[in-house]
């Protein structure tokens, strides 16, 4: 029997999909699931996308442009002049999901082993592409205490190497629901100029900025245009995860027609997907206000919750739909796994995604879990007792430990 | 300016597509194209596939299970059983087309710099995959005189180093259209077994099948289920090349459970591209027959026309829906660009793809097209009579060769 790929031994298995075994036992047991653990909104998508798609008139169902639909391109260009970010059509390609996205950024960007220096706890996923992609992350540790602010620049400019060639943020965060200011991204800006990197920026949440927060996109900032790769994606915006619909956006004409020759490479992005999302653009504003209500109401009463919690802590996102919590528990991985096997309360219990798989340092992230407030406030106030009720009694609990990261809580 | 990587350098332009803008000028000046260089059919969508996807309830369009919905895997297998695969659910992952499955085969089973031999001429994004997956292509040839049977065995093995760690055919073949015996694949089996070599096989031409040939699978062959991986997609089988749904199967678990963990990585296929695949299993045989009888009054007439014209040679394929021809020409690629930009009959012309392009030897196949015969027979005889013209006043005409390759034509 051949062996597989070192690369095939390494690729993390998913830290939020790896307990869903777990959860699958449970339910069979007849155990209601909180799922917390998951960025799959429960919001309806908007009827203008899922109408579109239940007209086509398709007879054909055809490949597409491999940089997707141009009649949904120019469309996207106008989306984003909204946000004030400058692109045409051919700053575009449409990706399948915003994963393939990262893929062909990496791929583009990064020879096997360059380093790419991320702030973590990062998007689990981006370990995934980056083995994939053979490349090296660097993470730059942000805490907590800070609500998990952009690290000091020092911090980055630690790590530079030889073999440092980008940078990649999410902004706002996943899983942190931090939302970078202008003054830390401008920041970045200065690092990026000196060693002449790529700035790769997951977006996919930017319409789930709170508390008038504004959104800064790495395409406002000034001089690096060359620099910046914008990876967006349609999954959050309309909760519309499964139409796999995403967007790989530079100014930079090398890395798009380098990236041009992956899509070509895979054909082209679903068709079904790309009527929807072209339909959606014309979702009205009042969507979205809506949404942007419910979610801050959500993270209000999770926020709080937790916080009343005896040992627990979490500081308030200012945007998508997440947060970290730091737990008295002794593994995060271990309770996680716990709740789903031996805890119940009124034959309920929580998913939550333990935030060790979302740091790259090993050891960091053992007593916090992220929260995904993805369910609507009835559940989420169910969800919440069970999670009380559980630190209770869960074996491993701890007394509240108190970090010395040189920042005061 | 940062640069981008070695290997976005490196990655192929597809050659089927790479000739677009040609094509896209040719049609703004007003001249009808018939495409004969893209597998696009134009056979009508099963109605049962699109109406199911109309139909949908969606509210939330949800991630779905990273190896695609349960529901679809299990009809999936069944489908497999119709032509003696025996496979159950857990074999198959649901992939983004049969390109995600090419992906997730290579790096899966194979490390930078490993070598995979593969008969030539191959599907030209082979390549492209070869080259994301840091892998060589080594190709062994196949040749036009035989109809591009399978190359001698001792070909293989004069290939074979300590880095060969797999064989990958496609069969029924695309460019070639030749479809495998029973013989050649025992033959490749002594060879897998004698080198425990991976063997991926790309069969997603199954249902086209002509002159009552068989056809047979990898998972048909005995002792090798272990190093057999199968790469299918809907796209041929139902004219559903926008669905982007395929599939990745082997009963190799240690090469499943990494598969899924790249799976994982890029979270799930489309959704409603498996809604389409999974109520596409209920087209009935009549479609089957009809679109095969429609393919082989395509091949029997495009086959003839071919050889009727002066200086043209093309063997009859047995499978598919692809065959290459060689003409009497100086450059296939200078031949295709100058049908697009100097050529017109009656403000006609037609666009094929350059062998060139499905060779990995350099200067193979300089005289050979690859044309799909993916046109009605009214179309197609329009086409055909272009070519003829155009080979009459071609400035790069040669006069026939003969190869002495050792098989007589």
């Amino acid at each position: 029997m051949p062996g597989i790929s070192k690369k095939a031994k390494d690729m993390p298995a998913s830290p939020i999909r790896k307990l869903v075994p777990f959860a699958e036992t449970a339910k069979k047991a007849g155990k209601k699931i909180y799922h917390l653990n998951i960025g799959q909104p429960d919001i309806e998508t908007p009827a203008e996308m899922l109408d579109a798609i239940r007209k086509s008139d398709i007879k054909v169902l055809e490949y597409s442009h491999s940089a997707g639909f141009e009649s949904y391109r120019l469309k996207l260009a106008a989306y984003y002049k909204g946000f004030q970010i400058n692109i045409s059509a051919s700053d575009i390609i449409i990706t399948t999901g915003g994963s393939e996205a990262i893929a062909f950024a990496m791929m583009t960007c990064f020879n096997p082993g360059d380093e790419i220096i991320i702030p973590e706890p990062f998007y689990a996923n981006y370990n995934g592409f980056s083995c994939a992609a053979d490349l090296v992350v660097k993470p730059v540790r942000s805490y907590i205490e800070t609500g998990f602010a952009l690290p000091p620049i020092s911090e980055f400019e630690k790590l530079i190497t030889p073999k440092t060639k980008g940078i990649m943020i999410c902004n706002p965060g996943n899983p942190t629901g931090y939302l970078y200011t202008r003054e830390e991204l401008d920041l970045l800006v200065v690092l990026v100029k000196k060693y002449d990197l790529f700035l790769l920026s997951d977006e996919v949440y930017r319409e789930f900025c709170y508390d008038g927060k504004p959104y800064v996109s790495v395409m406002h900032l000034e001089g690096i245009d060359q620099n910046v790769i914008l990876l967006d994606s349609i999954s959050k915006r309309y909760s519309a995860c499964g139409a796999r619909i995403g967007a790989l956006i530079s100014k930079n004409k090398e890395v798009m027609n380098a990236a041009m020759k992956f899509a070509q490479a895979r054909l082209s992005p679903p068709t079904f997907g790309q009527i929807g999302g072209e339909a959606a653009l014309n979702t009205p504003a009042s969507y979205f206000e809506k949404v942007k209500t419910e979610y801050t109401n959500r993270r209000d009463f999770v926020i709080e919750a937790l916080n009343k919690m005896e040992g627990v802590f979490c500081p308030k996102p200012s945007g998508a739909f997440y947060c970290i919590a730091r737990l008295p528990i002794d593994d995060a991985d271990t309770f996680c796994q716990w709740l789903l096997e031996k805890f119940e309360y009124q034959q309920h219990t929580v998913m939550l995604a333990p935030a060790t798989g979302f740091y790259a340092t090993p050891g960091a992230g053992l007593d916090e879990v992220r929260i995904a407030y993805v369910l609507n406030l009835t559940d989420l106030k169910q969800a919440m007792l069970c999670l009380e009720e559980a630190l209770k009694v869960y074996p491993g609990k701890t007394v509240l430990k108190t970090e010395t990261v040189g920042v005061s809580k």
